[in-house]
């Protein structure tokens, strides 16, 4: 490919603060279309289509067959699951002409058990896995960070049946392995599963495969001295509440204007963790409020909540209809019309700060067994930093944010079940195969390599997935000799299969070298008529670990051979996963 | 690949009309899940790869640059040219979560110059060209056919854009070759391409590649002589009329119940060359009525119409309320109120029977000049067997159904211009790029390949495209020789990256043998305690030019030869092409 001719601009200029979204804006990756909606130019396609590769040899490494289920499917496919209803607007549902009701795929599983119903009828066929990588459509309210979180993206969805749990189980591990060598591959070794919760897919099992980033929307909870790791929504918060010695008098104090737990804690020179603070909820189905009792310091886990009143639930709006004193609710004295629960975090505690339900006035000295009452602690809580870790209980949990790259689910039967897929088992039985179902966004995949991969110049592709391998600019191509020098080496490379953008434009070198850095390909050859004078070029690797003279003339060994090897280094790490 | 485990289920029963459904139906390469609408098993998703990777080799070769535009889009771009108006129902548009207008991707126009606008700001970036490998969705009224017809589909779609007629001539040229070679490679060097009308897309000139065949719902008209070819819709229709030497008088005749122009012809013994009948129309826009009288034996052809009158048209109802009488319309005394046409095939005839705008009767000895006045004769008509050619004017015409797997326009700026997308010329001027787009159905290749390559018991896959390339039956695998004969076979196959599919059921040779001729993989090698005593395994190609006994030990070498003879012998074909 020659630079002159390749669609996309680069330009200089900031243009978002996530750097993944900001490089491959600027570095003519792709272009929006319209909310979380993108077109791709030539660059970011090239690293999609080898992405897809890799993930397509992993798949067949498994066992997976790949198959292709529409985008577009009848509604009546999604009522037999039941999702149809369950799910919210992110399901995106419309008319055909005929009247007919459609949605837009956001992923597949009714369409894999429809494809496979009928055909996988005895104990024999399983298990089997059925894989495809097609475009998806989420109606996302918070489309963000270019293809970070997108509306409409490219996924690599599998799906395997199972006859018994432990089946499924192995598979599973097997599939966690693969996962695990596709992002070695694609040059993120550096990205880790952690447990998760299932959500919507229904199941039990579930692990994230998360690249950790100060920009990921995902938090997780990690020990540092055992390793447990976890997606913060599934992870156990529990935390220390060293006991004072003396139970102090409850004591009613004047607080004025403030309200927030923050305020309260500062203007009664309190630390957060000795605060017992109120979030107040309501339920989707019937508005009733809940109002959950916690520590200062930790937050609700609404996933948790959801989990233990099981339904739907968002932050209560108008509080005061139930009687509730906003800003100065606490369990004393609460004469509210509300469900009421309490976090684990309080338990144990003493002389907490609370509120006194009563405008301008909080409680000091809040005993909860001796002023309230013994409730029942639940988990309701974000495990925070400096926590305890569940599995090896010291006091090591750090919390970080990360990017959801992939994730794996052990299903269960909810879908065979509700649509009703069958197989003859040995003994004659008619029973439910157990499913797995796995996923890797390819557009964020691509992103969360740029975002862990550049420097402040641009990407910085592995060379398993840059869009070329060898990038040539041609410095001062007006003269006959680098003109010749260029177009030779840039014949004989892609003769031999290799990939290579050309910079064939006059322009300066500064300009040609910002253009390389955004455009990231991995390895860079510069011949001026300095270098041909010496006989050499210069070869330097996008990532500075490379800066050398090659002789022209054995220029196409010597590169093939750096190609081989820093393909090897990736292969190598990957194959070194157990 | 091992075919116990590989889903789908072959059967023997007929299941559909059109071979190509039949058979991919029965062969477990595809399932319906909505009207017009299926997931690929397997079988097909391969075919589907490989040809997608010939197509994108092909695209690259003449200088594409892969791109990937999305699915959805805002209506917004689609207003931008015009088109989400003057599209009809097969066009899904629908509302997101926000009830911001969408529609769903059936051509990409507007997504191609979104993407090139702005970044194609000067005539040095031309030309150039960006396709994609992508899922479309086209509401269809008439889905059939599997995948010949659907709703959804995969598209390689392409645009190119150029600052000169000439350029945009050339480049189109060049195009016309990739896909003949596209087509020579997936193993349909039949593929012709006929002149096309350019309807909805805008534009001038266009061609169509078309697979004939009975099945074809495009109609194509041929010069036995010169080689002149062109769909019907866009052909010229030139008919001969040999003038009687005697001009017979206008007699009015007794037609009784007979209305139809084949009945009239029948009870008055007048071939239908000697006929006028008339066709009725009405315009989409105001109902207004539309005459058109034309020779019996010659077909109106709506695109023509359309064209003449410059709007959508459909065939008339209710035409008493114009004052018609229906059945027999005439020139002669016609009182309706409408837009009367001639088609050219009346010109130059004479003595023809025509209606009588009088129920019961018609006329006889009708001589247009001398009974009517001198109308203007326009091209309405379509083309018939046995008509005279356009181009070399012999009476050589014939007429063939066929497929259209492909096509290419010539836009212009109809796009470009309706958008805003300008370059600077050489001059300073800002001027709107000439575009050309080029369009290949994946699916519908697929289907095409199997309608031309098959037999009463399975497709024929061309080696290129087939799923797999070999196809081991292992007849009586409970016997350790011949299991590890060809497990032996397999893993060596393989390991030279050979494609492979093993069946290594227990089943009768027979049933091993359906199975194998529905799936089509073109070399099939039997192994068997026959085959093992003498030593050998059986080799035979699906398409039964080969049957042999190959020695088992250099099996591997022989097989791989075979393929590279094969492919060879499809790819020599595509280069042959000038």
């Amino acid at each position: 490919m020659r630079i002159s001719k390749l669609l996309g601009e680069r330009f200089k200029e900031r243009a978002f603060e996530i750097e993944s979204q900001n490089l491959m804006t600027r570095g003519g990756y792709m272009k929006q279309v319209g909310n979380g909606i993108y077109s791709l130019f030539t660059p970011a396609t090239r690293i999609q289509r080898k992405i897809e590769r890799i993930i397509r040899e992993e798949m067949d490494n498994i066992g997976g067959q790949e198959v292709l289920f529409p985008v577009v499917m009848p509604a009546s496919l999604w009522e037999m699951s039941g999702r149809y209803n369950s799910i919210g607007s992110e399901l995106c549902r419309f008319k055909d002409r005929s009247g007919a009701d459609m949605v837009l795929g956001m992923t597949h599983e009714e369409a894999a058990v429809h494809l496979a119903m009928n055909v996988a009828g005895t104990y024999t066929k399983y298990p089997f896995m059925i894989y495809q990588i097609q475009t998806k459509f989420r109606d996302e309210p918070r489309a963000r960070g270019g293809l970070i979180r997108v509306r409409e993206f490219t996924m690599k969805d599998a799906y395997s049946f199972h006859t018994s749990q432990e089946d499924l189980e192995q598979y599973y591990e097997q599939c966690h392995k693969a996962y695990q060598r596709i992002f070695a591959r694609v040059g993120l070794p550096e990205v880790i599963s952690v447990l998760s919760d299932s959500g919507m897919m229904g199941g039990k099992v579930s692990h994230e495969f998360m690249l950790l980033t100060d920009i990921g929307e995902d938090t997780i909870v990690m020990c540092s001295d055992c390793g447990f790791k976890s997606n913060i929504e599934a992870a156990e918060c529990i935390v220390e509440n060293i006991p004072d010695d003396e139970l102090l008098p409850l004591t009613k104090v004047e607080t004025f204007e403030y309200t927030t737990i923050e305020e309260i804690s500062g203007f009664l020179k309190v630390p957060m963790n000795k605060t017992c603070k109120a979030v107040v909820y309501q339920r989707n189905d019937d508005d009733s409020y809940i109002i959950v009792f916690i520590r200062g310091d930790v937050e609700i886990n609404e996933v948790k909540l959801r989990n233990h009143v099981k339904g739907q639930v968002h932050p209560a709006q108008n509080v005061e209809m139930a009687g509730i004193v906003a800003g100065t609710i606490g369990p004393v004295g609460l004469k509210a019309n509300c469900t009421v629960l309490f976090d684990r975090s309080l338990k144990g505690g003493t002389n907490f700060v609370c509120g006194a339900n009563e405008e301008g006035y909080h409680y000091t000295g809040f005993n909860i067994e001796r002023d309230y009452g013994t409730p029942e602690y639940i988990d309701l809580g974000k495990a925070i930093e400096g926590g305890i870790c569940p599995k090896c209980k010291n006091k090591s949990i750090t919390v970080s944010n990360g990017i959801e790259v992939g994730n794996i689910f052990q299903l269960g039967t909810k879908y065979t079940e509700s649509m009703g897929m069958t197989y003859d088992s040995p003994e004659g039985d008619r029973v439910n195969p157990i499913m797995g179902c796995y996923g890797i966004g390819v557009g964020r995949l691509i992103a969360s390599i740029c975002e862990a991969k550049h420097d402040e110049y641009g990407p910085i592709w592995p060379i398993t997935v840059a869009p070329w391998q060898v990038h040539i600019c041609a410095l001062r191509s007006d003269t006959e000799e680098v003109k010749a020098a260029a177009e030779k080496l840039y014949a004989e490379l892609q003769n031999i299969g290799i990939e290579v953008l050309l910079d064939d434009r006059q322009v300066s070198a500064g300009f040609m070298f910002s253009d390389a850095d955004l455009l990231g390909v991995p390895i860079r050859v510069i011949i001026s008529p300095k270098t041909l004078q010496r006989g050499v070029f210069e070869l330097t690797t996008r990532d500075k670990s490379i800066k050398e003279d090659i002789e022209a003339n054995s220029a196409v060994e010597h590169i093939d051979n750096l190609i081989r090897k820093l393909v090897a280094d990736i292969n190598g790490v990957a194959d070194s996963i157990k």
